[in-house]
């Protein structure tokens, strides 16, 4: 059986804008967006079916039953105290830092944590289907509610302790946020000898094939792994017209070669 | 019009060992395997189709018109001036660090490099077709072969400067070496707390697609991008338990904040 929840969406930045449009294609009815900014809450309000947009947090007139702080971190805690709920309104932010307890201080009946483990961009689409949620809750029942909604999204769901929430993300951060950025130096590296990126996307592609088929132990080749030591001083040498550039070389380097 | 190349490959390791039966598949012949150790010589002669093993560098009685030297960096040098050949042949490198007048002590009347970007591992096998070569030579001919045989692979080349050559190979070692090196860091986090590491492959794949498609610095999410800093402390003071490994957070976070 299907289980239609009627939500207000709190906070109008990527997650609430992806979010939203997800949770109403699942079939799911997004009746208010609240944002500080009205402007902002008009214009995801107005990409969504039949949602009135507002600028404060009293919702004790919403007829929602769910509703999902998306607000930056350093907001939740704020917006948990000052909002104002129907009765037996389950209250859930998305954040993967925030522990549970910084929405004990609010009115909700039920609370918990509906994390999407993504990077979001405003340009790119999102296809949730491939995005797992982790998700938290001392109510059993919310928690039940809670995976019936990445279900509707046919999004898989984990149930993780806030503790490991924590680790979780830092991992994330590793493996998104920074094996990109290594992809952005290389870019760098390319763009300032006037040479032609493209020219490193399959070894890019194949790399990263490896790395999930293998693990990222046995994936592992290059001059570290080799400890071949003349090709790396040959390297942070020509690494020196950026300091900080070779001092990730040497760092990371030094490091493959402790781990393996 | 095909062009098929009698070969010697002079070396027993993984470019050799991949490299010798892609040729091989590719119509070519594979006349002699030369190996320091003759046990090893053995051992990838015994994989292809008629194929001497020999442990001496002496190529002048050899059939074959094209000499591929797939030894460490260290060892090209000392073998380029070693090794006896025929009149007429072409002595070729497969290193992305070397120069091409490494060779030229050589007795070869052509001289030329064949990098194939890729990183080899023995268990893993390779598709050619998605390995671009990186060609060199001072003599067009040469050149032109080196390219012909690329094409029997069916994989793309192109023609880079020694110079060049070193500033791939140096962001190849961030686009892939250091790429899985965070995937393995972000591994060796979730084991820790004795987490699936699984929850975070969607996140690495949806990663990787977006950075090849939007480009890495359109692709930034996260908390450094975010100049989020509490997170950002938050995340170091948890990763205290390896020095290093807070290290390279802040140093790479630090980075993303310089370059956005």
């Amino acid at each position: 059986m299907d289980m239609k929840f009627t939500i207000a969406i709190i906070g109008t930045g990527n997650v609430a804008w992806h979010l939203s449009s997800a949770l109403e294609n699942a079939g799911h009815e997004i009746l208010e967006v609240y944002g500080r900014d009205i402007q902002k809450a008009r214009q995801l309000s107005s990409r969504l079916y039949a949602t009135e947009p507002q600028d404060h947090l009293d919702f004790t007139e919403s007829k929602a039953n769910l509703f999902i702080i998306a607000v930056s971190d350093q907001a939740i805690a704020q917006v948990a105290e000052a909002v104002l709920l129907p009765e037996r309104s389950i209250l859930v932010h998305t954040s993967g830092t925030m522990p549970l307890d910084i929405l004990s201080y609010s009115s909700a009946d039920f609370t918990g944590i509906l994390y999407p483990l993504q990077g979001f961009s405003k340009s790119r689409e999102v296809s949730f289907e491939e995005v797992p949620f982790l998700l938290e809750s001392e109510d059993k029942e919310t928690l039940k509610n809670l995976k019936k909604l990445c279900k509707s999204l046919k999004a898989p769901s984990h149930e993780i302790r806030s503790k490991d929430r924590r680790s979780i993300h830092v991992a994330a951060v590793f493996a998104a946020n920074f094996t990109n950025h290594m992809v952005f130096m290389a870019e760098s590296i390319m763009k300032r000898q006037g040479l032609d990126f493209d020219i490193l996307k399959p070894l890019i592609i194949e790399q990263m094939n490896k790395t999930l088929l293998l693990g990222a132990s046995d994936a592992q080749t290059g001059p570290a792994v080799r400890n071949d030591i003349n090709t790396l001083e040959n390297h942070h040498d020509y690494l020196s017209y950026n300091e900080q550039l070779a001092e990730i070389y040497r760092n990371i380097s030094q490091d493959i070669m402790d781990s393996h």
